[in-house]
């Protein structure tokens, strides 16, 4: 069971809060006597896209922890306010700054052990020039045998890769793909 | 744009908290001047299903607020460690004791006002009797007709069990539909 536990102090009041399981639920939240709040924790969404060129893909190489110098596809955290599909096209523009027409969610992925959901867009790039930003050292497109699959950043990046090589391969339709990530 | 505002101290050390923008950042995060600590807000997922019996879906009446004594479908926060399939499943049974087999993903709504995001699956019903659990005052099946579409609980819950029946009716795929609710 996830065990991650980030409240120390209460974010409503300032005093300590204690983890214990409330009367009406069956998991400990952080709990504060003080102010009589309890404070929940879910997981957060990170969203992003896999932009294609012909026959390669994008890939961006990371300027940031985690995992510096490894490649990635354009992703982040999902901000208040924005919708999972305007998130995805953010990062794009924010990480490699790729011009993206979106196309359908295509990978959902719960990555269990960090409390998150990975979400995937397909996208057609416009244009085959990039502009980083300063999270990327450098956006470039690959061919499928081109792909670093040693130096890929996350799990999830390269479970997307592979189902959209596979299902390109077999010809078959790219419908959502959904996965567990231990 | 999106200014809900949660933390007024800092979970990690308890001292007021400053709402600015980081140096490498373009939106304002709760700063800890204390313990040199940021605290990302971020949209949270709530998981359910649309549970079917034959030509009838399962709706139950909410015990609790918000929208107390209003119909829902089955669904609830996401917890840390479980996936949205796992958390669908688990929401159904406590909320309506309903025995199912979950189905693709089928609608995934971005509700932007409140930051969250609304992930429902279908799911065949394996019998048709019920044993809800304290948060639901009656858990039932209703034929498309007989959908109590002024008592829903949710606008969410309203465009699932629209475009079921829609996609139902003109014999289409139930393929996954997404939208924004602003």
């Amino acid at each position: 069971m996830f065990t991650h536990r980030r409240f120390k102090f209460c974010p409503n009041c300032g005093a300590a809060v204690d983890y214990r399981v409330p009367a009406d639920d069956n998991r400990a939240r952080a709990t504060c006597d003080a102010c009589s709040s309890i404070h929940y924790e879910n997981p957060i969404n990170v969203v992003g896209t896999l932009p294609v060129w012909g026959e390669q893909v994008l890939l961006c190489r990371r300027a940031i922890e985690p995992r510096h110098g490894f490649w990635t596809l354009p992703a982040g955290f999902l901000e208040l306010g924005e919708s999972c599909a305007d998130g995805a096209l953010r990062e794009t523009d924010e990480e490699a700054g790729a011009q993206i027409e979106l196309q359908p969610l295509y990978t959902l992925m719960n990555v269990l052990r960090v409390g998150q959901i990975h979400l995937y867009y397909r996208a057609r790039l416009l244009s085959p020039t990039f502009n980083p930003g300063p999270e990327t050292l450098e956006a470039r497109l690959f061919h499928e045998h081109e792909v670093p699959w040693e130096e890929l950043a996350f799990r999830t990046v390269r479970e997307t890769l592979q189902r959209f090589f596979e299902d390109r391969r077999l010809g078959r339709p790219f419908e959502l793909y959904c996965a567990n990530i231990e």
